[in-house]
């Protein structure tokens, strides 16, 4: 079926090949990657789009001595492909399968783990370093794309290359179209590049030299000088700012074109000094629904590729979040929204289409995004700053700094909370509970499921302070307490609404415990001091309510489902509960807690955080404060990195799904 | 004394001035920062370089309307001076005094609170976007350094700003000169324009044309055309970026001469859309000792004025980092150092003068930096990446993917840890143990002293994880526990050295518990179930003991000397104690600590951290899950963003001195 690729075990492979059969085994992967990703999900798009220029890479230099490092990641399945792990790709992101991104731990051919973005020229700009240091000769070449470079940390990398003058190639890959479009003065400035046809000139230039010698030192010498005179005739307006960072631009190249890839890759390898290579290609190339919509085809679900991408009948939490946020912009003419670079994926296009004018796309720029957030509050607006969890973690010191010091009431809607699955390590919302339950001044907020999340968004309107708003990936879900046949009584706390004066108070879901505690109250208040024997009596009469242990399982966001079905499960025990919905990370009204507390002999925590410093630490200190001598089980994601896998899995790897959670309880409780 | 400056108290009071008045208020008010920062202490350069800059800037503008954001901020003296804050600048950076930066609760003139460097165009275009959907009518103008530029969020900014096309001011103050001397290649990018004599013409020529005509708005609407085709006619690939982005280029002007600055501000007021007015000034100017040797005049103490700053016996931590990383470097070839932009305030200075060619100052640019060093280690190399606490936070995205996910051995040594003093709120290393405490694969530490600080730097050497270093601000201090007549006795726990073998072990520094535990232990292990008569045995003979409470007091890093001093004055309380100095944040080595908490009644952690999520939380953990019956206390720095004032004063406000130590602890006990 795959006449050149069924051939390809390395990058050696490819060295052999002529550039007739390098066409043809690009045909042979595009239909590769169409039918694996159709099958597994993953990214698609992107990865249609390098075909050539990493066939380009690996013919011209030599993988892993040389070292080619994939910015974001994402795009470099052609490369895996073609490094050895072909055959693996039926497991792509599946659990204990092959990774969406490099990973040093699975190929020496993956030199830096990638996942976030901006980062590599950063990583091989160190690299480079190291390597002149340590007089080592061997090529370092950051292959970034168009929306990876207008993060911040990739032009200070930029800045600090030109300074340098390190021996290292940037492949700037611009599709055109980072996951959504781009935006951004600084990516017009590239693209205005690739639209004037007089810088063209200069490839052909190189190429007439190409052909008219052989490549080898003299000629690299040659052309170096010869190079430096056609960059320097370049219409500056254009590549002036590269050019004057001191490093030298090439391109821009047709990175569908393997000859004029291959020819200047191998020019560049001679030449000495930091090179920025710039390359156009086409996001879904080949696969004609990719090319017409490559926004359906960034990161896919298992679709079937005769058809293309079908959506789905449900709706994604992040589009509810859309949709409310852009609700409440039609009466509230303050509100603001802001994403870096992610208006899908945070569903903020919803809000983009009804409110062009108050709508920011300000490109993968966490620390602006923030900041800028900050700026408008203190001009009287009400931003909303949708990011994901991982990413948030970029404009941490915004955060602190340029939010919560003075209090500005910028709202924070964190997507993608907990684990999101098949991506793994680096996107897993695992630390924000954490990260934020330390910063003064910020309220932090969880759902239990999608429709508190909208109530939680319809009160933010009302919060004056500085505030986050988490959930998790996915889709839609609605907690139906009606489902579950354990809840044969009902609670007699009152539930307050979520409102400004309720700050930090929880929710009690199931309660059988009450009734009794409240006859204990009654007979045996403590400041009454009531005898031995009028105790005695109590237990008498409660006799085998008093042999039952009394378990208060509190859970924050997304984790009440599961803690209910695993409750549901210990029907036959002899428990009585108390569950609760915090709602809050913090602050937490303790008067409240304390009273939920009460009588209670076991504590359960649960939250998909890491253990440390979130959620359960403050129910923790609650108990450790208060002397109460209740004992505390904290469920939570271990302190490590998660692998990938669907979510489910890796749940149930970490000890959290409701089967677990009910073993736990159990365990904890005997 | 101050002719002028004394009928100074509102900026209104500037408008009313002629030009030679001003000249004659700019010399004044040079005096007048000289004497009063002398006294005080405070950032004397930065503000010395700006004062025309700020005179035509209120003598334009109209603020508090009109928004002046100062980026970094320290340079906003003469903006307090003259907005009716010089009586006040006796109590400059002091306890319940005038900040030493922007505060918008301290004045309507301070727009946005700043401190950390790069936000102010982020903050300025939120400014700005607010007021065009609010349809209001203002100027908005950020000023930030050719410093505080390199850092990538201004970049990310200045992209946004392109792409919005917002009327806004961003003035480029190039002295030439950051905290310490700028590098990287933007920053030579930048000044390549002011060497450019031809750009020069531009201003003359705006010159002739604000002299042929009167300002308004016709004039402004020609200028406007004529400015598109004068700075098209710069040489490009001296400003060609700033262009590209879509931003006017206007400069360099003479950021001494306030003719010029006066009309060029004037004129942009009046020109449309974005524009970068680029500000060539010199830091100390018109105070001989600062010009001279400005990087001397940056963040100075007192000193006296005519004799300038001279330099203290007594070494400061930073300094001592500095030596000893260097010694180390001359022996192992593998050793790098990476500061951003903090060379003298890390100590690394001193590391550059031995090995310039490991030294890399990367610009204000903490994401960079921290993956650069990722790289380095990635390509063998040992990296240590001297940061302050606060600006770490920078990094905190960078820390966690780039450099724990892969447990590369990268060891930040982590300054300025805890409360910082004069600078205050934006400043003080007050959540490091926090946000570092949950990153998996990461080892964190802190000495107690400078001795045992060296020699954990020594030990980084040999160890091969993600490892953070963090230490107080401030000069060299060592533990004598020959000083404190409390310790009678030698404690009995065997004290391992600091090693690999030993990750997690704390040092006893003093324990009178021993003795009896052990006793106990002998007589009545739980094990061997001795009778109730054995007990009270034990008991009789050791009568005075039993009536005594013990106590376990574990500090982290610094906050053993004041945790001494406060138990040192507690000799006629029945207590017993062991004193346990950390060293470790994380991992601790659990069933060391269990040993040590065995038998104690109460136990009192001391951070110089928030409470939240740091040391205090660790052994509360210890505690909870090991049903220890022990009761905990833990000391830190409040939930809360701390203000300026000397760091002996704050730590007494927040409970934190030797003395309140003392009376927390006999109140804990009691």
């Amino acid at each position: 079926m795959y006449r050149y690729l069924s051939g390809v075990n390395s990058p050696q492979d490819i060295k052999k090949m002529n550039k007739m059969q390098m066409i043809e085994l690009s045909k042979e992967i595009r239909k590769f990657l169409v039918k694996k990703v159709s099958a597994t999900g993953g990214h698609l798009a992107s990865n249609l789009g390098v075909v050539e220029l990493t066939l380009a890479l690996h013919k011209v230099f030599d993988s892993p001595t040389d070292k080619i490092i994939w910015d974001v990641g994402h795009q470099a399945y052609v490369h895996k492909i073609i490094t050895g792990r072909k055959e693996q790709f039926d497991t792509l992101r599946q659990f204990k399968g092959l990774s969406g991104f490099p990973k040093e731990s699975e190929s020496e051919h993956d030199i830096f783990d990638t996942g976030h973005s901006s980062t590599s020229i950063s990583a091989g700009l160190g690299i480079a370093v190291a390597r002149d240091i340590n007089k080592e000769k061997f090529n370092v070449i950051s292959v970034i794309g168009d929306g990876a470079i207008t993060g911040g940390m990739a032009i200070e990398a930029l800045n600090n290359l030109g300074f340098l003058k390190k021996n290292m190639i940037v492949v700037f890959n611009d599709n055109e179209m980072s996951i959504d479009k781009n935006t951004g003065a600084f990516s017009t400035y590239m693209s205005k590049i690739i639209r004037n046809s007089e810088t063209l000139i200069f490839k052909d230039n190189v190429d007439k030299i190409m052909n008219l010698t052989q490549v080898g030192e003299i000629i690299s010498k040659k052309a170096n000088r010869l190079t430096d005179s056609i960059i320097s005739s370049f219409s500056p307006e254009q590549c002036g700012f590269i050019d004057a960072l001191g490093i030298k631009y090439i391109g821009p190249l047709d990175g569908h074109n393997l000859d004029e890839l291959i020819d200047i890759f191998e020019y560049a390898k001679h030449v000495d000094g930091p090179k920025f290579i710039h390359v156009k290609t086409i996001k879904g190339k080949g696969y004609k629904f990719a090319e017409k919509c490559p926004e359906n085809y960034h990161g896919v679900g298992k679709f079937d590729y005769k058809e293309g991408v079908k959506h789905s009948g449900s709706r994604s939490i992040s589009s509810i979040v859309g949709t409310t946020l852009s609700e409440m912009a039609s009466y509230n003419d303050k509100i603001v929204a802001i994403t870096a670079a992610m208006p899908t994926g945070t569903g903020l296009n919803i809000f983009e289409k009804f409110h062009p004018d108050r709508y920011f796309d300000v490109g993968i720029t966490e620390q602006h995004a923030t900041t800028f957030s900050a700026g408008l509050a203190k001009a009287g607006m009400k931003p909303y700053f949708a990011v994901y969890s991982t990413f948030l973690q970029r404009g941490y010191d915004q955060l602190i700094h340029d939010v919560c010091i003075t209090k500005k009431a910028v709202t924070f809607l964190v997507d993608r909370a907990g684990l999101v699955g098949n991506d793994g390590e680096t996107h897993h919302g695992q630390f924000d509970l954490s990260y934020m339950n330390i910063i003064p001044n910020l309220i932090v907020m969880a759902p239990k499921d999608t429709d508190e999340m909208v109530e939680m968004i319809k009160y933010s309107e009302r919060c004056d302070y500085p505030l986050s708003i988490r959930y998790p990936r996915g889709t839609e879900y609605y907690f139906d307490k009606s489902e579950y046949n354990l809840f044969k009584k009902e609670h007699s706390f009152e539930n307050t609404p979520i409102d400004t004066y309720n700050i930090g108070n929880p929710e009690v879901i199931f309660d059988n415990i009450t009734k009794k505690e409240n006859l204990e109250k009654d007979n045996c208040n403590p400041e009454i001091k009531c005898s031995k024997k009028e105790i005695e009596d109590v237990k008498n009469i409660h006799n085998d309510d008093f042999r039952r242990k009394k378990i208060a399982v509190i859970t924050i966001g997304n984790m009440l489902l599961p803690a209910i079905k695993a409750i549901d499960n210990i029907k036959d025990e002899s428990f009585e509960y108390r569950i609760i919905n915090s709602r809050y990370l913090k602050p937490l009204n303790i008067e409240k807690y304390l009273e939920l507390l009460d009588g209670i002999n076991y504590v359960v925590t649960i939250e998909d955080n890491v253990v440390t410093g979130g959620f359960g630490s403050n129910i923790e200190k609650i108990i450790a404060q208060n002397n109460l001598k209740t004992k505390l089980e904290i469920i939570g994601i271990p302190d490590a990195f998660i692998e990938h896998g669907d979510t489910e899995i890796l749940m149930d790897k970490i000890g959290m799904s409701p089967e677990i959670i009910k073993e736990r309880i159990i365990e904890f409780c005997r």
